[in-house]
This record gives structure tokens, C-alpha cells and sequence, in this order.
């Protein structure tokens, strides 16, 4: 069977989530473990995460390479990948992109929102590409197997990106701008340029990626993917829900402004709607995975399109991704 | 063939010294990666170590489990084993533990000569034996297998090691004290613990460990290993050599002063012999182990027993150590 696969989640991590996880089938969840933290921060939300493991050996366990996939639908527990949405977890430290693959880091964002060391946020005003530091950093992601992540970089960034790195890279959750102008989602170029390197293109269901918001329809949600798919093909297609079940405001909040401003940012959000918008009542938690499937074949895709769009093609992007380069 | 295994070793590393210890036939080695360090500093210290692996692949790669023994003795190479001689590199976070395991510590010290969070060093005027993290700490390392080293602890504390451990308790580099009545050689009390709970003894050529300093025969360091075989088997004896060639004196004096004084602490040396003291002629270099065969042999051990000796006895600790509790 194709494994079940979500390539972005934040949410507020419980035994009650890693349960719905196992109710809605997953195999395989890409989990953020950290936002603005410096290296030790980092080091410290995954000893909370060990201590996840140890307390739920029955539910989760932490993912590795691809193979953990078939572990973990053998043994009936979701295995947990770890992604980084900002650099700041190798700080200014090359050696540290080598060190977090060890300890399971398996994507990596060149930036969040605003400039990085290594590339340009999709929220500044000028886009300069990649920095010196950022063509050495995805050098070695490429050689020790982590994945390059651009769903917050901005355009021109994203692209060189694909074009250095000697790997595809990946935008874990994202729309087509197309579809709906958030600055966050990506243009027809950026994904044409993923569709034809082997990347892939999580799609989000974070309300704010979504035409008309939390109102988006599964009908909806669905169409815009078969619009992608007919342009580009469904090969590349994979689901990044994004999903920030059960966080407070003050989460959302760290977020959007870490350490890097005094005063309040609100990202995609604004000050009259400053918290998490309500999510689309299709999609509340791992348990509505499956409702997708449902959506994608409504729309059209075959019973095995729709399969590879909700794990398959992400399943065969970590096997390729995930290691030293051959 | 049994795998030829130096159980410490902290030299200042070059491709010279990889280059002998292929000379040398040496199928694993265990090497200090910290002492006073933070654990931000040991993760620089790790970082360096990559880059020694990525620049020597054809003479050594990073061991993680007694099955990279088998590896390194087919591809020719030396597996790398980690330890550290302070427990400072998990500061006051037991969630350290798992974390340094991951990236690849086996061996972690819990004192070096002073009180530490955890136990009790050898030159303390007072052993309290382990402390209350000390216990918690040896609880974790079991668990995930990460081997307690004694080495530089006090006769209390590693009693209480030896007990409280529910798995087998090393003293990496060391020698009798009945022999040589350093601060840092082992009571028979000690050894015998060692030998009765299925530990390691690794008998140390560091001079100021040898009856005799640098002067001390081959022949009077294989009989004092004859004589402990005697009174207690050979079961569970191993070299670790402690060499640390080519370190300048500011290293030896990082070693035994770190930060905790602003003077000078000798250690086992003196104000008048502050520097690293003169090894025995027959041991210089990684090249030498093979030469302290001959000298177990010229003193009755068979062949078999001076293989175990020389790093079977290390091999089989390694392949029931270094992994999660059965």
C-alpha cells in the first residue's frame, strides 16, 4: 500500500494528536521542530521530542530514512521526520548542517519570511538570492542528504536555489499564488521549475494559503490541485497541511517575530485577525487526511494519482532525499 | 580475526597518526572528543571530527556500533569511536545523554579528577559517591547505551558506578595501584568489581600511570598485566593506551586545569615536571600496539588471550554496550 504522508505539521504536540495520527493512517509526518532557535534551543525541543518517543513507543517513533515508512505501517505507528523552518538552528556554523542530519534533521528552510544568512525571505523588499553562506549550506545539505525547504523564501531565492542545488528541493507547504496572491504562495514559475527538477510541492491548508480562507471548499481545494496537475503533472504533488492544531496565540506569535523585532508582526495574518484563523471544517486534524483522497478522486485523479499525491510521491522524494548523495 | 581495539586515546590528530594506526592494524580506537568543553564546544569538536572523516575516507570513518569493527577490519579502515572525559558536554540536561549519543558518544567519564554533577574525581579530598543527577544520568546512559568510564573517578563513586549501573562499567585507561600507587590507578577492590560484573580494565601506558615512569619495561608492563590476569581472569582486560601524541603542553594543561582555576593544577605531574613525560621507548606510536602482543606473549599468555588483550575483550564489551537495553 502507499504510505500516508503530511510534509509539514506544527502543531501543539500531545498523546491525544500522535492518536489522531494513527486514526487517520498516517505513516510518515514532517514535523517542525524549530523556528528561531539557535543551535542549543534546537537541541533542546528534540530532547522534548525523545522524551515523546520514550513516553508513545506505541505511536510514534522518529523517522529516519525512507525505509522507516515500511516500519512504521508494519508496526501501525507514524514515523516522525524532523524539518527546520528557519537557519537559525546552524546559526553562522557550516559544521552544524552535518550534526543536525545525525540527529535526524531531514529538512531545512533557507529562510522564514525575512532574510537569512543564506537567502531571502518572502516578505522583504528585495531578493538577492542566494548569499555566499547559502550556496555553501545547500552544498552540503546536498551532500549529507537534507533537504532544501523554500516555502518561505522568496522568488528569485527559491529559484537559484533549484538551479544550485545538485538535488531537487522542495517547497513543503505552499499554493499556486495563481490561485490565491498570498505572499507566500508560489508562482507558476517557481512550480514549473519544482515539476521539472524531481522537487516537490506540498500543498497547505493553512487557512491564509487558501482562496476565500478557512470558507475554501474541499471541491475547491481539490480543483486548484487538478488545475497544478494538468499543467505540471501530479508526479511532483504532495500534501503539506501545515497543520498548528491545538497552539496557542502566543505560539503563532513566536513565529512570526522570534527574536528579530520589538514591536508585533503578524505575517499573514493583521491586526484586526492577529491570532490562527479558523481552519476550513474539512480539515481539522490527522483524522481528516483521508477526506482529501476523497476530494482528489471527486475531482477526477485515479485511485492511484490520488494515493501518490497523499504519501506516494513524497515517499519516493525522502528515498532519494534523505542520504548521502550515491 | 580478532579485532585489534585501543580503548582511549586523545593524540592530536593528523593523517600522520590515521596513517599509523592502519600501520598499526588497529580496527577501532577509542578517542576523546571533549574534556571541559560545553556541550556547544563538544558539537564543535564533533564538527571537526567530520571533516577529518570527510578528508581521510580511505583511513577512517565514525563507529557506531561493534559491527563498524567488522567493517573497518574489510575496508582497511579505523572505526572512530567516541568519548568524553568530563561530563561537562551534557551540562545540567539529561536529555543531553540521548542527544550525544545520537551523535555517536559511547564512553562518557562521570568525573574527571574533581567533583562533578555527577560523582566524585580522584584527587577530591572527600567521595560522596554518586550524586542524586549521578544516579539519574547512570539510569540514562543504560538506557540508551552509553558506557560509564571511571577512569578518572574516586574509589566511592565508582564502587556505586559498578553497583547502581545495571549494565557493565568501564575504566578505560588505568592501572593497578597496588603496582603503581598513582592517584589514578584502581584498588584491587575496584578491579575486582570490574572483573566480577562483566567491565573493562584498560591498562594504560601513560608514564605517570607506570611503575617507573617512562622507564618501565615491556616486560614489567606485561607481567603486571599477568599478575591481574591471575588474581582475576583475562576476561575482561584491554590496553587503553591514553596516548596523546604530539598535543603541545597547553593541551595537557587544558586537560587537568580547564576553567575551574586560575592556577596551574599539575595533575599527575609536578611544578618541577609540568610538561607531557617521556613515554617508554617501546610505545611512541599507534604502531606499537602490535609490540605489546610479543610482550604478552613472552610472559605466558596464549595467543588467544593476548588477542582478547589486545581488543577481542574490548569487542565483545563494545557489541553488548553501545546499543539500547536488550
Amino acid at each position: 500500500m502507499t504510505p500516508r504522508i503530511d510534509g509539514l505539521q506544527y502543531a501543539n504536540w500531545s498523546e491525544k494528536i500522535f492518536r489522531q495520527m494513527r486514526a487517520g493512517g498516517l505513516d510518515g509526518v514532517h514535523v517542525t521542530i524549530t523556528y528561531h532557535e539557535t543551535f542549543r534551543e534546537t537541541v533542546a525541543n528534540i530532547a522534548r521530542w525523545n522524551r515523546w518517543f520514550e513516553a508513545h513507543p506505541d505511536l510514534i517513533f522518529q523517522g529516519f530514512t525512507a525505509d522507516d515508512l515500511t516500519l512504521a505501517r508494519s508496526t501501525h505507528r507514524t514515523a516522525i521526520f524532523f524539518g527546520a523552518q528557519n537557519p537559525s538552528c546552524i546559526e553562522d556554523d557550516i559544521g552544524l548542517v552535518e550534526v543536525l542530519h545525525r540527529l535526524g534533521l531531514r529538512f531545512l528552510q533557507l529562510t522564514y519570511n525575512n532574510q537569512s544568512l543564506l537567502a531571502t525571505g518572502c516578505y522583504e523588499a528585495e531578493d538577492t538570492g542566494l548569499t555566499r553562506m547559502g550556496r555553501e549550506v545547500v552544498a552540503e545539505m546536498n551532500r549529507v542528504g537534507l533537504v532544501v525547504d523554500m516555502s518561505h523564501s522568496a522568488e528569485r531565492s527559491t529559484l537559484q536555489a533549484v538551479e544550485h542545488s545538485t538535488r531537487p528541493i522542495a517547497v513543503s507547504h505552499a499554493n499556486p499564488f495563481d490561485w490565491h496572491p498570498a505572499r507566500r504562495n508560489k508562482s507558476e514559475r517557481v512550480i514549473a521549475a519544482l515539476a521539472e527538477s524531481g522537487g516537490m510541492l506540498g500543498f497547505s491548508l493553512y487557512p491564509h494559503h487558501l482562496k476565500g480562507g478557512g470558507a475554501c471548499t474541499l471541491a475547491e481545494f481539490c480543483t486548484m490541485i487538478a488545475r497544478v496537475a494538468e499543467k505540471h503533472g501530479s508526479h511532483f504533488l504532495g500534501i503539506g497541511s501545515d497543520l498548528c492544531q491545538d497552539q496557542p496565540d502566543s505560539v503563532v506569535e513566536w513565529m512570526r517575530t522570534g527574536r528579530w523585532t520589538k514591536a508585533v508582526d503578524f505575517g499573514e495574518g493583521s491586526k484586526e485577525a492577529a491570532g490562527f484563523p479558523p481552519m476550513p471544517d474539512w480539515f481539522n486534524d490527522n483524522r481528516d487526511l483521508a477526506g482529501i483522497g476523497t476530494g482528489l478522486r471527486a475531482v477526477g485523479f485515479s485511485e492511484a494519482e490520488s494515493a501518490a499525491i497523499l504519501g506516494g510521491n513524497w515517499a519516493r522524494f525522502f528515498a532519494t532525499s534523505f542520504g548521502a548523495a550515491p
